[in-house]
């Protein structure tokens, strides 16, 4: 694990989030980005090396959507920077950790990632991501 | 804000999660400390430059008590990074966000610290820290 590379934060209204986050964060959002395939809305901040991302769900099918009906807004997942997404894998699976799907696969942001399950990791849901390389 | 200096995690068990913490991260705590004063033990693991705190109530009337028995464990704040906390305390007070308590106080991990209320941040509860300058 590099670094943290984002805390993803869901939120009920993206529009009305921006700008709360932009007078907390004293910076714009610099990028928003739908993931139809995930159902939700994302936006980007940067603090340092590190982002804020808010999302939104766009369909009552969304994980975001169901994580607000429970908890209600608030931190959704945790997500670390890493070398090799698939030699982590290998790796927690090995140490009893809960991977979610087979295999990595394209998220926000231009990045391979996966999910280990907040069972595993004392209710906190993980993501790891690795940016996919554009190279070639 | 400078960069995340830490995310806060609420556990049950510091002396368990520390092992889980260190597989997760694949690097061991390299402090834990006792915060009398707010009814925790933590425990800190560097990830690039940012940093876990995992937290443990030492009794019931600890806040990290309370959240674990409305929300479980999990994600308990952001901790970001500032230059210098009063001007933020006042920058995000014109802002509207509800500043927790009158003045910043000593914490864990050589800092100043002052929370905002998640009320005003979209359900997260933030830290604002300042290192503490030892010199002179």
């Amino acid at each position: 694990m590099n670094k943290v590379e984002h805390i993803g934060i869901a939120v009920k209204n993206l529009e009305e989030s921006n700008i709360l986050f932009t007078k907390l964060l004293g910076t714009a959002s610099y990028k928003t980005e739908t993931l139809e395939s995930e159902g939700v809305k994302t936006s980007f901040f940067k603090v340092g090396a590190n982002k804020i991302e808010l999302l939104e769900a766009i369909n009552d099918a969304s994980p975001i959507a169901n994580f607000i009906k429970s908890r209600g807004e608030g931190v959704h997942h945790i997500a670390f920077d890493v070398e090799d997404i698939e030699k982590e894998i290998k790796r927690l699976k090995a140490e009893g950790f809960v991977v979610l799907g087979d295999s990595p696969k394209k998220g926000a942001d231009n990045k391979l990632v996966v999910f280990l399950h907040p069972k595993s990791s004392n209710g906190v849901l993980i993501e790891l991501c690795q940016e996919i390389n554009l190279k070639g």
